[in-house]
């Protein structure tokens, strides 16, 4: 049925629309974080759009040059193994065991949808995400704890779960904001102070 | 309240936040389009997330060079003014009356929030993207097209109304992808073909 729709005489087309149709999916992995007006959880489409348009805006803070063009695609695809392989809550040791196993599964089943040059184009953006080396991979990993942290704050501390997360968790996990982007990392700690005083993280 | 979050010793980053904060409200801006897992109707954050994406997959059937970094990040803020403009649906004529209106005067509310160099970027690219003149602003139309077409065929056609929306409608609609990618612009008529036929879509 959605075979049918997607011919278009053109394999290669094919391919990219059944890849198009299928990362509609993203719609469908729930995150921890709440919307900013907590009326529900964000979605990976959301959140990643989110963070693309952050890299549009953030990159004089970086202590080196980012490629922002670069930067908000890693931004645009850099969930997308989660369709296959669920949203991984940052702060679930269990889970992020096999983590990286599940999510090279899930590349291998998504992207092997796409035709060979832009299923490798697209996957090697993803792993350079991950393995968060290169300059324009550290400023793509900062919008992803900036966001995040920043919809923190404005819930209530709703993922740090009254406590439950501590500030040694929180600061670890924006370790690379602190190495990457130190003024923001300034911001991020006012408000990890806030948080202890709220009781929303535990000190 | 949400300005005490977001004060960190520094103007400019408190904007950016601000922004950030505001756009989020991007998902909260239904679409008349459905997700194509049918569930509910889409939002501009995943609609713009979805369009951002295809548009690193089809820039090959563009008949001018396009610049795939700078279309993406047109794709990523081309709703934004949505979030006070709201929606207006392509097939309603009278909110297309005064539309421009009100999303110029939604554009020096939102963009008006950024530090004034980024406002003025931001702008920019929307008014490109608007214009519809520039290879970029073509290419990135184009995503904004074959997306919701993909999804109605993937779901009865559901913004067609059966058959409130006309052929004729649709391709008037079309037309940029006819001109600007003539290759996809081809399996769309295979659909509209299909759409009439199964009277999603009157002749």
């Amino acid at each position: 049925m959605l075979d049918d729709f997607l011919e278009s005489g053109n394999k290669r087309l094919d391919q990219q629309l059944l890849f198009t149709a299928e990362i509609d999916r993203m719609t469908d992995v729930l995150r921890r974080t709440l919307l900013i007006n907590k009326s529900r959880r964000e979605n990976d489409a959301e959140h990643s759009w989110h963070i693309a348009a952050m890299a549009m805006l953030f990159s004089e803070y970086a202590v080196q040059p980012v490629d922002v063009g670069r930067a908000v695609q890693m931004c645009v695809v850099h969930d997308i193994v989660e369709i296959e392989a669920g949203d991984t809550f940052a702060y679930d040791a269990q889970g992020n065991l096999d983590k990286a196993e599940r999510e090279q599964a899930a590349a291998d089943k998504l992207f092997g949808k796409l035709p060979p040059d832009q299923g490798k184009m697209i996957r090697s953006l993803w792993e350079e995400f991950d393995a968060m080396e290169t300059p324009d991979a550290k400023f793509a990993a900062c919008m992803d704890r900036i966001q995040p942290f920043l919809h923190n704050t404005l819930t209530d501390g709703h993922t740090w779960g009254n406590g439950r997360v501590a500030r040694g968790d929180a600061e670890k996990r924006a370790a690379i904001v602190k190495e990457f982007m130190p003024e923001v990392y300034r911001w991020m700690e006012i408000n990890m102070d806030r948080a202890v005083e709220k009781g929303w993280m535990a000190p």
